[in-house]
């Protein structure tokens, strides 16, 4: 029998070992303007990268991959694998265009595409808040279903928990996926150098703004829906072999999500160690979405997005992927908006309407929270 | 410019997508006693076998995989992988023999060990409640570190959210995994058969009393520190050839978390059609843990284990199994616990320390929520 003593003793054990002891850590520096998690945490901005580089790489230690991506790139066997994840927390949970579960679907489909691969199969797991209507599980879990067939990927496996009201938001979705890259493909940001070409492939902002534009209290209304979409199919057509028997040179991808293309456009300068110049008017920006951003105070730039991806592509090549884009149905609008540079390394440089030049920093945080 | 008129349709669109119309769908009878989301949906018993059966898979529809088990086998070119997710919303986040950060790296290690697989590596995401402490992240993010050093997986590639206060709970963390499985390996429900040896690896309900003795307000106490642990070892020294040059016949593991070993046995025996008869007192429940239930009137057989494992073994590979089980640190506990018969399919009945019998049934939800 467990004596009064010792639960006594272990009682007072227990407590202590829940009690978190703020001086067994030290904040490191750059994290200490906010020892607590804010929403910027979560923006895929600087904060993010913060969290990333001072918290959860010298946590993990030797665990860690040198680089926590958004894609990792294993060798197993003779075959090499894509392996990514993503949380989504979207609210509201459905919005003009779509709803949390096609983003949960699509949004992993094109983390694994950015690095050339093509998807294979997603893991599906659920954290449900108590009292969600089962009505509105049904509705997102039927829209992942018709995503995942649509991008040809299956649900392989899942997993669902529960939390009591009050201490979750309804659904929150985790994918995880897993892709097979092709031989003879190499998308990575190490590669883009200086001379690339950068394609952004359509209409930017429109994801965000769809979002805005229901969220809850706000009542601000336009005719624009998500751009949700996967984007594999497009990454395998910009690196078709064609005629030359040679993929084209795509040095780097990214989908321009939380932070949209400002936050892209830094990952890779500071990733490898370039300058990136981008044209301002070349930037394809619906009417709908720069009357919403001028309205609210916003900059399209960092908008989200989740059917558009922005490539860096060798300059022999670049007209070739060009084309490749224009000719399918996610990439109609694609366009040339900057080049890679020597100049001002880790530092992405737009040229305005005006003439002038301004400094496109890495966003903070997120102007939009919770649009993924 | 968007007009006024476009924005009052637009908006009223936005709220009708919104609004989620109960007469889209119909609740399947089996749901209907709960149209919404109850704790026992999360716990992993009959209502999370319910939810599988009757929402996600037909939602799904041709995108899932027959049966969206715990861990999913892909042949990917000349290798097969092991692929698993699961969601950890444990609470305390730090109770007696570890935390949420421990059980999300050995939980999602040892789904893949359930198939025979060698862990590859993990990816980790975190929804992060808007004013967590960062040392209390830091604290979990090191347990994983040290527990995916232990288990010799690496955490490959991530991804942060961040939900607005009172709409998370501290940390909620999810890891999904890749393990590859060895050649010769086949471990899965539908070969147990009739005469297979039902083994457990050591004493049981160990992790569910652990986290129940601090649980804010209860203030029940005990010595017993949580089993969280990772079992590839474990069920690699089972499979060992050794000197007979073949794999000894493990037909099916499972790791007995939530619904304990009463969930895990039913799976078994209704995913194959067979009967399990286990004998009560064979069963390894230390004292404490057995005072504990008595004291709260929960049945061991119930509670969940984060470090144990329960196996489906040949007749005559049996003993020799048995044997490796008690020469690994993680199996020294190990025991023979019952048969599988062919009598009563899908059933598992008990014999009791009285002689009587009793049909342990699935648990419907979960006696002990939010411990894993």
């Amino acid at each position: 029998m467990t004596t009064v003593t010792e639960t006594a003793r272990t009682a007072e054990a227990a407590r202590t070992a829940e009690a978190v002891d703020p001086a067994a850590w030290s904040c490191p520096a750059p994290l200490r303007d906010s020892p607590t998690i804010v929403m910027g945490h979560g923006g895929g901005g600087a904060m993010s990268a913060e969290l990333v580089e001072h918290l959860f790489l010298p946590a993990f230690g030797e665990a860690a991959a040198t680089e926590l991506d958004d894609c990792a790139v294993l060798a197993v066997g003779s075959v090499r694998l894509a392996f990514s994840t993503d949380s989504y927390v979207v609210r509201p949970l459905f919005f003009p265009g779509g709803s949390i579960g096609e983003l949960a679907v699509n949004g992993t489909v094109n983390d694994l595409a950015m690095s050339g691969a093509r998807p294979l199969c997603l893991s599906t797991a659920f954290i449900l808040e108590e009292g969600t209507p089962l009505a509105e599980l049904a509705r997102i879990a039927t829209a992942m279903g018709t995503a995942a067939r649509q991008a040809g990927v299956r649900l392989a496996t899942g997993d669902t928990k529960v939390v009591d009201a009050g201490h979750g938001h309804g659904v929150f979705v985790n994918t995880a996926g897993i892709g097979l890259i092709p031989d003879g493909v190499d998308i990575r940001p190490a590669r883009v150098r200086p001379g690339d070409a950068v394609l952004v492939s359509g209409d930017l902002g429109v994801h965000g703004v769809a979002v805005l534009s229901c969220r809850e209290g706000l009542e601000f209304g336009t005719a624009l829906e998500s751009d949700t979409a996967p984007l594999h199919g497009l990454v395998a057509a910009m690196l078709d072999r064609g005629s030359s028997g040679r993929h084209p040179d795509v040095h780097a991808l990214r989908d321009p999500t939380r932070g949209g293309l400002a936050a892209s456009l830094n990952e890779i300068a500071r990733a490898a160690g370039v300058g990136i110049d981008i044209v301002e008017r070349s930037v394809p920006v619906p009417e709908a979405v720069a009357d919403a951003c001028g309205i609210l105070g916003l900059d399209p730039l960092y908008v989200a997005n989740e059917g558009k991806l922005v490539a860096f592509v060798a300059p022999d090549d670049a007209d070739r992927v060009l084309a490749a884009m224009r000719n399918h149905p996610n990439g109609r609008g694609a366009a040339l908006v900057g080049t890679v540079v020597e100049d001002h390394p880790a530092m992405v440089v737009a040229r305005t309407a005006f003439g002038a030049t301004r400094v496109v920093d890495l966003p903070l945080g997120e102007q939009l929270p919770r649009i993924c």
